[in-house]
């Protein structure tokens, strides 16, 4: 088996540069121009103005909330002012969630309060029940059907802080799973231990979503200060909460993508498309999500205009992200016909701290145009990883329909101790990581703009089930 | 000048050892039976149970809450679970204030929610106004009387962090005075920025209170990061904001000191007294403040009992010292006449993290047994500060009776990132420090049980005023 893998392995490492028929390459004027634009963009004060900007005047910005409508003013009166050639919106509908109060407390013998905070997709109302704490999902998942009758489920889980965020796969999965689970097992209500790794008050929220036919049930995640307490509570003997959420879906709401461009030089219709996500979630003031984001990538177009790309900017301030990629299938549906005109794409949606790792959809079709752009982010401290990456959110939809990427990490050690929760605020993010962050964005962006040749982008068919 | 002053140093250094008629002394096997306490100390789990039981089991117990009666009950029986000879408690009768909802929120074009937190000692009320910023308690002080007319006013002052917590004299004098200031001013209603100096949304409270004859305004602490983004705001134009706080005084409510003791096996009469204050405010669990200091001396009791000690220990869980020291005011007026039996006394009421500094009001008259003592405070990384210490909170009204005092300074660094927010959880101790803590205070108890000799205290009437 180690013989045959080894064989495939190989064939994959000489095969795949044949593919390219045309190889991709950037000439040496472009090459020098990216050194001297990393340099500018390392002190630019562009990125750190539209942050503060965007988290401050705007603040909260949840989809669907008088604060959505705001936002979208905001961007598209903050890409005139920076002298974007284009400006427009397309409308992103989706049904609106609400948030009006949340509290759970303690009953009778070590009565107090716990700070929760309603996971985005629960409904309303008001439960008391005994507690019944799992480990995990996978516990969770081991109950007998009915056996949490008249109980409220506890996932206990605590995220583990990893550079690539790849424990969020647990603490995102018990969040999305876990209440359809517990219903399945007769729940009245659930509670999760925050998919955060920080220990604070402050609760992370996120989207949920009820399996088709489930009746809802109140849904929250308790701070991991506040589960450690409810934990040891549960180990001294059998503990009652009282879960009071009011909060719910409430019609649909129509936002916008709002989209900035830079028209090309050369190739207008051909299009680099780098964005974050324009929503936030109300807690805290969006900044690491996704502020950063958007203020990298508004940014990277202001830096790039004077130097008259050949191919067209287009950067996109998504709409809704964080209830379902709405904004993101919205842009596929309205541009999946244009795939190929989309030379390649990068989100920056993970945070403001420094970018360690670089990796593309083409990296087997086009390794010497990566290389050449390699070689110019690696004094930013970026490190060529081939399979680490992947598209980020909201440019998801469209790379499934075929258009290249390209993955610049952020180190997400630190992303999961402010996400989703209150404290993700301006305060938190390091003007010298976001400036790095947008010398990054803005090399790439400017080497893909000015390479001779595609990174792959091709149309595709949905794929089954999508 | 300077040379008056010198002689003045230089004739205090000769006199002070002369007011010592009988130089007290601790003979060599109290001092190798405190040697090996301390070691026995630093290993002993008992302070951290205590405080895990009473932060978990009564959680924040603010002074008049159903909690308040449950950390009676609880002091109660850890005393005796403990192994103390005597339990019993002593009344202490105080107006009852409740926190019931607060809130706040920017109005207009960049209208966001602030996080706030009402003072205790704060009116219910929903003003709205334009918010007026002051540096600090000086600038409002220098408004012209009436000039906050139907404003609200905004005191913006960051405390800074430091080992001896000293800057809370800025800190907590702009949440003592503040509000009546701003009355004076013709505002309709007051906010700080939080006593804190932590970059969190966690706002701190903490005890205010209007002149009399003032009529009260809703007070309230911004957290320091809400704090900053109001300054944002404010710089852009005027901001309006919203401030609906809901909370008052309710009658009066008779709470309990928690007394345990160690009988002495030789002078039983002669006490030294060390103690913390059970009541917490609500928003945490009151770890550092005080159930540190709670664990730290409930657990050098229990230490001590095995050892038979010359003197008396009494523990004392003082009630009610958040809204203004009220256990310990009613502790001096019931035992006032006693004051020379309580041979000398010590405090924990600033955290558990390490100890690093021993002072004592006998630093001149018993030079030689303090010096005994510290040097087996030594190796706990305890240096002999004169002059830098004093009688922390609740011993504070019978030390101006004329007993005697040691402190024992923890490091305050960290303090007032903690304190009165919700951050204060038993999770922030660690749990090396705490038990450094209590071989501190135990070696110290131990040592003042066995002095051959006092420490100075004798009556003193009350002071002018007090």
């Amino acid at each position: 088996m180690r013989a045959t893998a080894l064989a495939v392995a190989l064939a994959l490492l000489v095969a795949a540069p044949l593919q390219a028929a045309q190889p991709t390459r950037i000439d040496q004027p472009s090459l020098d121009r990216a050194a001297a634009l990393r340099t500018q963009a390392l002190a630019d004060p562009t990125a750190w103005q539209v942050l503060e900007s965007l988290t401050t005047e705007v603040g909260p910005r949840m989809a669907g909330s008088e604060a959505d409508a705001r936002a979208v003013e905001w961007a598209r009166a903050k890409f005139k002012a920076l002298g974007y050639d284009r400006v427009w919106t397309e409308p992103v509908t989706f049904p609106k969630w609400e948030r009006r109060s949340e509290a759970a407390r303690v009953l009778g013998a070590h009565a107090q309060p716990l700070r929760v905070t309603a996971l985005g997709g629960s409904p309303a109302g008001t439960v008391e029940g005994e507690v019944v704490r799992f480990a995990d999902l996978a516990a969770l998942q081991a109950a007998p059907d009915g056996s949490l009758a008249g109980k409220i489920a506890f996932v206990d889980y605590p995220m583990q802080a990893r550079a690539d965020g790849s424990d969020y796969r647990n603490g995102g999965g018990i969040r999305w799973a876990g209440p359809s689970l517990a219903v399945h097992k007769g729940a009245i209500g659930f509670l999760m231990r925050s998919a955060g790794t920080d220990t604070s008050r402050a609760a992370h929220t996120g989207g949920t979503r009820f399996e088709e036919g489930l009746k809802p049930i109140p849904a929250a995640a308790l701070s991991t200060i506040d589960a450690a307490q409810l934990a040891r509570l549960a180990a001294l003997g059998p503990t009652r909460v009282q879960l009071a959420l009011d909060c719910g879906w409430d019609g649909q709401y129509t936002s916008q993508n709002v989209i900035g461009e830079i028209t090309g030089s050369k190739r207008p219709q051909e299009i680099v498309l780098i964005g974050g996500h324009l929503d936030s979630w109300d807690l805290g003031t969006g900044a690491i999500d996704d502020g950063a984001g958007i203020a990298i990538t508004m940014a990277t177009g202001a830096l790039l205009k004077p130097l008259k790309p050949a191919r067209s900017i287009r950067v996109v301030a998504f709409a809704n992200e964080e209830q379902g990629l709405w904004g993101g299938r919205a842009y596929m549906q309205k541009h999946a016909g244009d795939v190929g005109k989309h030379i390649i794409a990068v989100e920056s949606d993970f945070g403001a701290d420094h970018i360690y790792g670089f990796d593309s959809s083409a990296r087997d079709l086009q390794p010497a145009a990566l290389a050449q752009i390699q070689q110019v982010l690696a004094p930013l401290g970026i490190s060529w990883m081939p399979g680490k990456g992947e598209p980020e959110s909201d440019i998801g939809p469209l790379t499934e329909r075929g258009m290249a990427w390209a993955w610049l990490g952020h180190d997400g050690t630190r992303y999961f101790d402010l996400h989703h929760n209150a404290e993700d605020t301006l305060d938190k993010i390091n003007p010298q990581s976001l400036a790095q962050n947008t010398a990054a964005y803005a090399v790439f962006t400017w080497l893909a703009a000015q390479a001779d040749g595609d990174f792959g982008s091709a149309p595709k068919p949905p794929s089954a089930g999508k």
